[in-house]
């Protein structure tokens, strides 16, 4: 089996709020900002508000997707008086944390998300990044909840949109289900043991201690459904069948219902098998997507250590 | 036992989308009023869309709650150009479908609601109105689903501030769990039934049928509980427990856990014996309300039937 090297893990962000009203993210981060605990072990962890004036106002965001801002293409644009607050925000954080892509670049992100789906918690990254995998590897075995899931987002960096693109190795710590402008007590606590486990496995990891490989199962994305909709208004004419709300990541087969129609109706499923998620999320109607699909696939992970001095 | 006769029920409102972002009330008007069905028997029913600029952005309220908005002294205030939105509406809905406390009034008003609360369906009325009561005693026997919970607001009726006080017999249907910004077809289709099971009670009422008196299971509401706050910031410093949460009805005792604070501490209940409601609604961050509570009192029905020509 294969064994990669890599360079110690020094500076560590733990971002929230990049939607305002995703409230875990907010919770969480306000509340390590309190402790001012900069330095633990080996590495710093520094902790964001990412989006605080969609926080003020408890909504996901004020004049677009902050979460959508991380492209090469929007990073690089010149920005005006009057380009959109969320821009502007994203070339702020791409200044204290990255630039993105570059050896700048904080060595790890953490985007803490709140999904109204019932997803668990769910790491979702880009690229097949060693570290991200080991990490969540490490925090599937040791958690006290479950499940954990990994889901990747097949997308090239340049066009990669969202915060967790600007560090080195980013990922997105997705947790359902909890409503928009909710906290829930048993998420926050999911999302602090996560957290603390990070650190634990980055501690070991600067430390010398070698990770072993092995197989992890992943979710890759490969299409989304949208509500079916009214040609004229654009109104949906349907809401997510019974039988697929709350089973994200049950195997959906062709011929299974997928939406009720409101004058009560069964829409089924017409595309090859593939695994749901992100069902009925609340903030996914104005992006035109009911559910997203994935397959299962296997990665096979090195071994890894830190580079010796 | 008390037997009333009561005059004919002839028209009947359903509204939704009180608050613009609590969707099955907005999708079950859509496809009632793409129906047009006006006449069910001897009733004509009526469905109206209560705010619909809020339900355009997809939130509680353009200016102010409109639900807060229908007491006698707001309803007699003089509107001006500059009146917050929701007022303006107000006077517009009471001239519509009142006036409030008027003979000219309808004679139902079923506003549908919802909840991210684990609540069920409730029927929520300020009076002991015997038809709101046997329309409740009805949907209660007779929905597949369940349970069906009956509370009461003990709020005189000038200072009833929610829509449904402008209707001779008015109440809402409080359904929940569900996301703000969200529809389940779930509490969709609950909700359906109760609408047609009011409709066929209503029809046996007016064409004669005695229906039978006696005891009914209410929750009389009595006092909120706020979140513990930050002196300085007005933060909330702790979530509901989760011990506490998603347990709504159920009672609660002095020592029994209900908040957890956001560095982990548990804070006890210290008050009396009651029921909780609303535990953890969205809506209710901003009114500072945590949760309700409420006292289980036994109303003893009298039988009814429609008053003879």
């Amino acid at each position: 089996m294969e064994h990669f090297s890599l360079p110690a893990l020094s500076r560590v962000v733990i971002s929230g709020g990049t939607h305002g009203n995703e409230m875990t993210g907010v919770y969480v981060v306000r509340e390590m900002a309190k402790n001012k605990v900069d330095k633990i072990g080996s590495a710093s962890r520094t902790t964001v508000l990412s989006n605080p004036e969609a926080v003020k106002v408890c909504r996901r965001y004020i004049d677009k997707d902050l979460n959508r801002c991380f492209t090469d293409a929007l990073l690089s644009a010149t920005l005006t008086p009057s380009s959109p607050y969320e821009i502007k925000r994203a070339h702020e954080l791409n200044a204290l944390f990255g630039p993105k892509g570059s050896p700048q670049a904080v060595d790890i992100l953490c985007d803490i998300h709140n999904t109204t789906a019932n997803m668990g918690m769910c790491f979702i990254f880009y690229r097949f990044d060693w570290i991200t995998l080991h990490i969540f590897k490490y925090i599937q075995s040791k958690a006290s909840f479950g499940p954990v899931r990994a889901i990747q987002f097949d997308t090239p960096l340049p066009e990669a949109y969202s915060l967790e693109a600007v560090a080195k190795h980013g990922f997105t710590l997705e947790v359902g289900p909890q409503p928009t402008g909710v906290i829930r007590a048993d998420i926050y606590n999911m999302v602090m043991e996560a957290l603390d486990l990070i650190m634990d496995w980055l501690e070991k990891f600067n430390s010398g201690r070698t990770f072993e490989g092995g197989e992890v199962e992943a979710f890759c994305k490969t299409n989304a459904l949208d509500y079916p909709r009214d040609p004229t208004t654009d109104d949906i004419t349907a809401a997510v069948h019974p039988q697929l709300q709350d089973n994200d990541f049950k195997l959906l087969r062709p011929g299974d219902p997928i939406f009720q129609s409101f004058n009560g109706e069964t829409v089924k499923y017409e595309g090859e098998e593939a695994y749901p998620f992100f069902v009925n999320e609340c903030a996914y109607y104005e992006k035109k997507i009911a559910f997203q699909l994935a397959r299962k696939i296997s990665i096979s992970l090195p071994s890894i250590s830190v580079t010796k001095d």
